[in-house]
């Protein structure tokens, strides 16, 4: 039922335009009762985005069973991508769905609002995970800020593509440079400063980004 | 008038409470015309926010001006300290306004849509300065956000305090985070490999922005 109200409010979107769709029109496609809508989704908007819901508690889920013996900097872009299967597990809907967001302004407005929930999921997260550390709570919602930035970057141009390629190579290539510059940050501990050293050589007039990938893989060469 | 229609807002909705009000209250209160509600605000949200439009035209302006010899980054956390310097201007109409925002949904989301329209701002500079580097475009995107989540960090904290303290050393502390991160990233050129080098040491068990601190003053040190 909830599926069927989804699909017949979205083809109508896409017919009529959202704004000169009502719910009765959506009810009559439908073929239920008008009650049967709000009993499912609290407004119009609500049905362009019927999965939300269900991938926020996937995602709450996933966050709450994670180990705290991983990066919480991986964790958190592990996090990102079950939002990004959602998106690539059905390509044509997600395009045609971008395209009318594009268009409609109370629908940005309500994706804005989704988006900010994912990012408060995560940010939480990070919080939790860092309670200990100075900054902990700036660097966790600077980190889920990047996150989601880094993750809607990619998931964008797999949209504006129409959908063709890998979605998550796209999402994974753009949360590679998050994890770059904050995942080391996130796992390594204090430790004792005598206990062993990096020596590390760079070209002054190197990147700070190139510097960071070198610094990171010689503290990683175990 | 746009000020004194505002201000009877602001009243109105503190008292009565924002859905309870009606347009027709605030004219009354203000003892003007209807109309003259609708030539200065599209909607009742928008006279909670009065300034935005300014600052967001101001925040324009600086970021054209801007010279392109210095540091994107800076440029771009200089650009968030005006949105700041507006609040801090009315401590007071801030921190009741802030209240307000968190009771009302439809002010959240009127909000979000205002915060996204300044890291737009702030993306679409940084995009333009970094447009010839690979990955520029994704990075712009993640540091406009960083730089946004910095900003309303520390903002949150001076408005959840009442409005006290300085604001702006709030926020600046923030923002030092994402500078020490992504900074010297924007500003380094490539340049010849050959021609200087930095030599690093760290302890093995240091935090990745510890070292990163540490190599970037390396960089600096000319």
């Amino acid at each position: 039922m909830r599926e069927v109200l989804a699909e017949a409010a979205f083809q109508l979107y896409l017919e009529r335009g959202f704004e000169r769709t009502t719910v009765d029109d959506i009810v009559a496609r439908a073929g239920v009762g008008r009650r049967s809508f709000f009993r499912y989704f609290p407004s119009k908007e609500d049905a362009v985005f019927p999965d939300h819901e269900s991938c926020l508690a996937e995602m709450t889920a996933f966050l709450d069973a994670a180990s705290d013996e991983r990066d919480a900097v991986d964790v958190v872009c592990d996090g990102a991508r079950i939002v990004l299967r959602m998106y690539a597990s059905n390509p044509e809907f997600s395009v045609q769905r971008y395209r009318l967001t594009r268009e409609v302004p109370g629908l940005r407005t309500y994706e804005l609002s989704v988006v900010r929930r994912y990012e408060r999921t995560l940010a939480g997260y990070l919080r939790r995970r860092w309670e200990s550390e100075p900054d902990g709570a700036l660097r966790a919602e600077v980190v889920a800020a990047s996150v989601v930035a880094a993750h809607n970057n990619g998931l964008r141009s797999w949209l504006r593509s129409g959908g063709e390629g890998d979605a998550e190579m796209a999402v994974d290539a753009a949360l590679a440079l998050v994890r770059q510059v904050w995942g080391q940050a996130a796992r390594q501990p204090a430790g004792d400063p005598n206990e062993e050293v990096v020596v590390m050589v760079a070209p002054k007039g190197a990147p700070m980004w190139r510097v960071i990938q070198q610094v990171e893989s010689a503290l990683r060469d175990d």
